[in-house]
């Protein structure tokens, strides 16, 4: 008897009809002779209504009553799946963050998860139920208040519980068949990755491949938990997100997948005094505002003036809180202007056999020149090539790197719309 | 400082605004010194609408789901409502039933309070805060499950948290000025009450008046809880529930009010063996049902057949349920028939001063005969006078005993509508 653990997004309990078919699929697993876990997220469109809602009351919403009324959405969603559960004649039972035992920290909003006790959640499965759990909300002992887990929360959840419930895996369906080598919208000839490492999958969630939130994989990797992505709409098999063991041999593709990211903008600093501490200082100032920066990139300075330019991007939300911090000290961190810029998309070439195989960014950047497109900074790390254009050229640029790498499939995927959360 | 308990219902909640409005009128009271417990129920249609979604899914949806789902309600407007009053300045927190400490026993769907320990309310008061607690839910020690309280569930949560925190007043906020001698909407001129026994309340709320529920006003009432039941559209000093002590002297009208009910049916039982036991016998049966039997008739048996008939109210609901049942006993019970009514209407005559005044029955009866209205069924309490019409008569029989009665004030009643639940 296999334990799976399955996290289902808002898309696929949209209505009511939507929850009678995933139901469906839940008890199918079940009669199959498998222990079934379900993390559910809110019902379609319920948090941003619900966000919306909060809005009209006031602008400045406190975490913990913002949390408080979130998580009422998955409260809905769990609460009717498991009805629809329980009149297939299959027992079902649904557990909040909390019943279901995910502790977190006490940040509302962005909570971590400290400790997973799914006691609850093994007893129904002992007793043969189906466990249905709240995803994205969790709860902290110190204030005994209710948290979420923040952006791609569900995923997270559904992985820690496979992790402390040691499943077998842990399916995450989403309205694709599963990880493209490239989004399918951009290139149609875009093939589905049968199974990749969690180190890749990374590195292409990092990138902008919103099929998977980075947190989840990173608490995957961490706890060796096979995910395997899905499509809900139909029976196919999807992309395994495996972990090879040191001793394990997995053939790797040179190239796993390309992905583009078009939610970040650039902040350059000119002029900073070019001295031993200063980018420290600059980035202690940055990380004071809790953004998650990415690629940074240093000019060599001019030994005219013994001054030299920083470049990093950020996400588009951070942008205004981390131009406010950096105006707010520029005395103190003695830099000439600042420079912001929104259009910038990012492109990221992953691949585990690119450890092992010279010649790939060549091959890259080649692609790109050719096509005319501009590369404007360029970060890399032992698996993946990441390089910012101009936003209105990505699309391209991801095509045409997609055929220099040979990944183009023999069919055009089929796409059913939204973004796959 | 006074410690008040004040209670909305979803009509006082309905949107954003409602919310801000409601908010403004809580401040107002911390701003004058109270400390404050806001009890809220879920806004407007919000439960409608979930039954509704769970109706979709299936039919037959338990009672643990149900409650789930239906909790999710007043999740969401005591976190909206906390948001709203600490945008104005004044600390809020919101609390479940469950964080409050409403301990409850396993009934899904009309659970009772068996343990109130409100530590965190009473801490968060401590601080200088609002707390706001999610009305109608409970939490089930045994089985760690979340519970509802029933139909006016919230304003037993209010009371039950007035009385352990030992509140000086429990105010009931709803779309009327508070308790009229009869329904504004049949008798234009009735006349607020401002002050009236927590036994005639009962009284009153037994015999249909729907502005409080039966459970509230008896845990009030156990527990010496003052309710002060009032507009939260108007400033205006709405009807005091007050539970004189022995000592106390309350002068008391003669007759407080008129209530009329038409949710309630007729079962006869006809061709009963007039033999000891027999009644005992068959209120047994109708017992096993739960269902809730109110007035009770036995006509005298004629000598001649041995034989009598037994007729009872009880709500239309569970008529069916109740039918069956005796159907079902048929033989053991060895009644000849039964019959079903559900075209009736009861009104009831309430008020303490009746104790000490002959001759209200007397009056009681000859209005309703002056005005050609037939008496079905009587049945009287200490405090209360109940009579059975035909349903098309109860708004003209309440029109004539409220006027035969002297209750009529000079003013015609403001109505906002809806049932001030």
């Amino acid at each position: 008897m296999s334990l799976i653990v399955q996290k289902y997004g808002g898309s696929s309990v949209a209505d009511a009809e939507s929850i009678k078919r995933v139901a469906k699929r839940i008890v199918e697993t079940r009669k199959a002779g498998n222990e079934v876990v379900v993390v559910v997220s809110a019902m379609g469109d319920t948090t941003d209504e619900l966000v919306d809602l909060a809005n009209q009351v006031t602008p400045l919403a406190s975490g913990r009553e913002l949390d408080m009324l979130l998580t009422a959405g998955e409260r809905i969603s769990m609460a009717l799946l498991a009805m629809a559960i329980k009149s297939l004649g299959q027992e079902a039972r649904s557990y909040t963050g909390s019943q279901a035992g995910l502790i977190t920290d006490a940040r509302h909003g962005s909570a971590r998860i400290v400790d997973v006790s799914p006691t609850r959640v093994r007893a129904a499965l002992d007793a043969g139920a189906i466990a249905i759990v709240a995803g994205f909300q969790g709860f902290n002992r110190g204030t005994g208040d209710i948290t979420t887990l923040g952006r791609g929360g569900s995923d997270t959840t559904a992985v820690a519980l496979a992790a402390a419930l040691k499943a077998d895996v842990c399916e995450i369906y989403t309205d694709v068949d599963g990880v493209f080598t490239a989004d399918p919208r951009v290139v149609p000839t875009a093939r589905k990755i049968d199974r990749i490492t969690s180190e890749e999958m990374l590195e292409l969630a990092a990138a902008g491949a919103k099929i998977l939130y980075i947190r989840a994989v990173e608490y995957a990797r961490r706890h060796g938990v096979t995910l395997h992505v899905r499509s809900s709409f139909n029976n196919n098999e999807g992309t395994l997100v495996v972990n090879p063991t040191d001793g394990e041999s997995v053939e790797e593709p040179i190239i796993s997948g390309v992905a583009a990211d078009l939610s970040e903008a650039k902040i350059t600093i000119v002029g900073v005094p070019d001295v031993p501490g200063k980018a420290a200082q600059i980035f202690t100032i940055v990380a004071s505002t809790d953004a998650n920066i990415d690629m940074i990139v240093q000019n060599v300075s001019t030994a005219a003036t013994g001054l030299t330019d920083i470049s990093f991007t950020l996400p588009k939300s951070d942008g205004g809180t981390v131009l406010k911090a950096l105006e707010d000290n520029k005395a103190e961190a003695g830099f000439d202007s600042l420079q912001y810029d929104d259009q910038i998309g990012k492109l990221a070439l992953v691949g585990a056999g690119m450890r092992t195989n010279a010649g790939v960014s060549a091959k890259l950047f080649t692609a790109l020149f050719e096509a005319g497109i501009n590369i404007e900074m360029i970060s890399t790390s032992e698996i993946r090539i990441s390089v910012v254009t101009r936003a209105d050229t990505i699309n391209e640029a991801v095509r045409v790197v997609h055929k220099a790498f040979d990944l183009d499939g023999d069919e055009v995927a089929q796409v059913h719309g939204g973004t796959g959360r």
